[in-house]
C-alpha cells in the first residue's frame, strides 16, 4: 500500500485510553510505548516502517504522568481504524496481548463517534425497561430462582410466587442451563407460564429471565426459543460466551427482548489492582456498549469484595454521556439484604435494579409476603 | 422435584478440582466451603435443602490442606451433571463467581469420562498436523503477517517470501480483522493464493492460516468462507469470541480446518499468582479441550513474563491423557528469535510449533533466506 493509500483510509478519529503502569518512571513509560506497538502492529519499534504506519498506526502516547501510589498513568490513542469498527477488534486493541503483561490497567475509555454510531447499545435502557415492567419510579426488584437442583416445577412455584409478591424481574439462576434435572426447554416453559399466570392475578408486569448462556452455535437459537416459550428477557455472561454474543443478542431485531449481563467468569479483570480494567470501565461501558439493559456485578457490603467507591464508578459508567446510546440499570447484588437498603438508596438514588437472591428466603417461610416486603421497603424509597 | 428423582438423574460421576487458596487456615477452610456452594446453589448454606441437593449438588471438599507459601489447596468435587455436559456451564462451574472473588485459583482440573466423551477436542493433534504440513519430526515453524498498516498484497508479498523459505504455517497477525486498509476477503485470498503459488514451487505443504476472529454472528461463516478462499487453517483468540466458539468451530465437520487458538484479552486469568487460572490448565487443558490443534502463549525470555516452569508446565498438558483427546502443539510465541531455539529444544524437545514474527523480521532484508535460517536451525535438532 502505498503510504499515500494508507493515509487516505484513515480517517484521523482516534480513541483514547488511559492506563495505570506500574514501575517507576522509566519502566511505566517503557510500559506506555510498549503499549502503542504491542496493540497495534505487534513488530519491533526500530522494524516498523517509517510514514503512516508508525505515525498514524502504531498508539500514541498523548498523556504520560504520576497517578499516585507510586504508578503512573499513560493516555494512548489509537486509529478507531484498527478496531474495524467491531467491538471484539476493539477490545483486541484496548486490552488484548497486553491483558498478559503484569501491571497494565485499563482505567478509562473514549470512543469516537464514528466508532460510537455502529453500536446501538441498550435495546431498551432504563426507561424503556421501565416502562416494560410498569414501574415508572422506584427501584426495579429482581431476584433469581434457585437453588440448583430445583426441578422446573418447583422453579416455577418460585416464580410464581416471586411474581404474586411484587418482584420486577425474575430470572434463572445463572448456573441454571440444560442440567439432566432441570432441561431448558421445560424449565422456561414452566416459569413463563407461572409468572403470567401470576401478573393475570395481580395486574402486574413481571417478567421471565430466561438464562441463554449456553453452547456458542446454541445461543441464539436458545434466545428466540425462550422467547416463543414466554420469556420476557434474557440473561447472558458475556464472559463465558464472548462479550459480542451480548452485542448480537442485543442488536436482534427479531427478538427485542430486554437483556441483563452477568459478570461470572471475567472477575480476573477486575480482582487485582494492577491488572486489568477498572470496573467502571468494564461493568458499566463495555456491558452498555454490548447492548445490556441491566448489569449485575457484586454490590459492596455482600459477599463479594467490591468496593463503595468501585460500585458508585460503575452506577456512574451506565449513565455518562456515551454517543446516543441508552443509559442501564446498575444492578448490584450478592448477598444483599433488607438492610443494605438505605445505603443503596444513597449511592444508586433510585436508578438501579435491587438484586435478591437468598436474602428473599431467609426472612420468612412466606416467599410472597418476603417479595412484597422487598418491593415495599424499596417502593418506600 | 422428590429428592428420589434428583439422586436417579445424577450419575455419581464427578469432576476434581484443585484451588489454590490464599489465606490462613481459617479463611482458606471458609473459602472452600464457599466455592462448593457459589458455584452451584449460590445459596446461602443454611438455607440450602437437606437430602440430595445439599448432599450431592453442592460441591464436596474431598482434601483440603496447606500447599506452602502461606496457601492452602482445596480439592473439590462437583457432580458432572452441574455442566450440563457442556463447555460453558463447565467453565461456569469451575471459575464463574469466585472469578470475582480474590485469592482463589484453580490449579488443576480432573473430568470425569462422561464429560470427555463430549468434547472431540482437536480435530488433527499433533499427528494429524504432521502429516498434513508434511513435517514428520522437526519442531514446527509458523510466522505472523505484520505490521498491522500493511495493505493485502504487501502481506500476500511477504507470505510468499515465507512460504518459500519454508515456514510451515503462515498466520495473520491476530490483529488483522477486516480493517478498511487491509479488508479481509482480499487478504485472505491472495495470502491463500501466495502460499500456494509457493508451495507450487517447492513442493512444500505450507498453509496460510487466516484470523477469524470477529463478531460473534460471523465466526463460523468468516471460517467457511476463509475456507472457500484457500486458507488452510484458522487462528481464533477464544478470550475475545467465547472458549466455546472454538469448539463449535473445531466440531463442524464441513470446516474441518487446524485451528491454532490464540492467548489475546484472557491474561488477566494467569497475571496474578493468587487469582484465576493456573498456565497449564488454561493454554494447555482446557485450549486441547476446546479443540485447539496449536495453542499460542508467550514463551519463557520474550517480551512477556511466563517462567520456563509455566511453560513447561503447559506443554506437559497439552500432551497429558485427556480421554480420547488428541494431543495438541505448545505454540509458544512472543519475541523469539534464533538464539532461543537450543534451549527451547531442550525444554520442549521436538513437540512445538516455533513462533517467529519481527524475530524473523530482524536478521537481514531477505526474508526467504531468513525463514531458511529458522527451518534449518529447528532441523538441525
Amino acid at each position: 500500500m502505498s503510504d499515500v493509500s494508507l493515509r487516505a483510509s484513515l480517517s484521523g478519529e482516534r480513541l483514547r485510553v488511559d492506563y495505570l503502569l506500574t514501575g517507576d518512571e522509566g519502566e511505566a513509560r517503557g510500559k506506555a510505548d510498549d503499549i502503542c506497538l504491542e496493540q497495534t502492529v505487534e513488530f519491533p519499534g526500530d522494524l516498523v516502517p517509517p510514514g503512516a504506519i508508525r505515525e498514524l498506526v502504531v498508539g500514541r502516547v498523548e498523556a504520560f504522568g504520576p497517578a499516585g501510589g507510586g504508578r503512573f498513568r499513560a493516555t494512548i490513542s489509537f486509529a478507531v481504524e484498527t478496531t474495524a469498527f467491531d467491538l471484539v477488534q476493539l477490545l483486541n486493541v484496548l486490552f488484548g496481548n497486553i491483558s498478559i503483561k503484569p501491571g497494565i490497567r485499563l482505567e478509562a475509555l473514549a470512543l469516537p463517534p464514528s466508532f460510537l454510531a455502529r453500536l446501538p447499545g441498550p435495546r431498551h435502557g432504563r426507561s424503556g425497561l421501565r416502562a416494560l415492567l410498569a414501574v415508572p419510579t422506584r427501584p426495579l426488584v429482581c431476584t433469581a430462582l434457585k437453588p440448583m437442583g430445583l426441578d422446573a416445577p418447583e422453579l416455577a412455584d418460585l416464580a410464581h410466587r416471586c411474581a404474586l409478591g411484587g418482584i420486577d424481574l425474575i430470572k434463572d439462576d445463572h448456573g441454571l442451563t440444560d442440567q439432566p434435572f432441570c432441561p431448558f426447554e421445560e424449565r422456561v416453559a414452566r416459569c413463563a407460564e407461572a409468572v403470567a399466570r401470576a401478573n393475570a392475578r395481580t395486574g402486574r408486569a413481571c417478567r421471565y429471565m430466561a438464562n441463554v448462556t449456553g453452547p456458542a452455535d446454541q445461543v441464539l437459537a436458545l434466545a428466540h426459543r425462550a422467547k416463543a416459550l414466554g420469556a420476557g428477557a434474557l440473561l447472558l455472561a458475556p464472559s463465558l460466551v464472548g462479550f459480542d454474543t451480548l452485542r448480537a443478542l442485543a442488536a436482534d431485531e427479531t427478538l427485542g427482548l430486554p437483556i441483563m449481563a452477568h459478570p461470572a467468569f471475567g472477575g480476573s479483570l477486575v480482582t487485582s489492582a494492577e491488572n486489568g480494567i477498572a470496573h467502571g470501565v468494564l461493568y458499566g461501558q463495555l456491558m452498555r456498549l454490548c447492548g445490556a439493559d441491566l448489569t449485575v456485578y457484586p454490590n459492596y457490603g455482600g459477599r463479594f469484595s467490591f468496593t463503595r467507591e468501585e460500585c458508585v464508578e460503575i452506577a456512574r459508567a451506565t449513565a455518562a454521556p456515551l454517543g446516543a446510546l441508552r443509559e442501564s440499570f446498575p444492578a448490584p447484588g450478592g448477598g444483599m439484604t433488607s438492610d443494605r437498603v438505605a445505603d443503596m438508596r444513597a449511592v444508586y438514588g433510585r436508578e438501579f435494579a435491587f438484586l435478591v437472591g437468598g436474602g428473599l428466603h431467609r426472612r420468612s417461610a412466606d416467599l410472597v409476603s418476603n417479595a412484597r416486603h422487598f418491593v415495599d421497603l424499596l417502593e418506600a424509597m
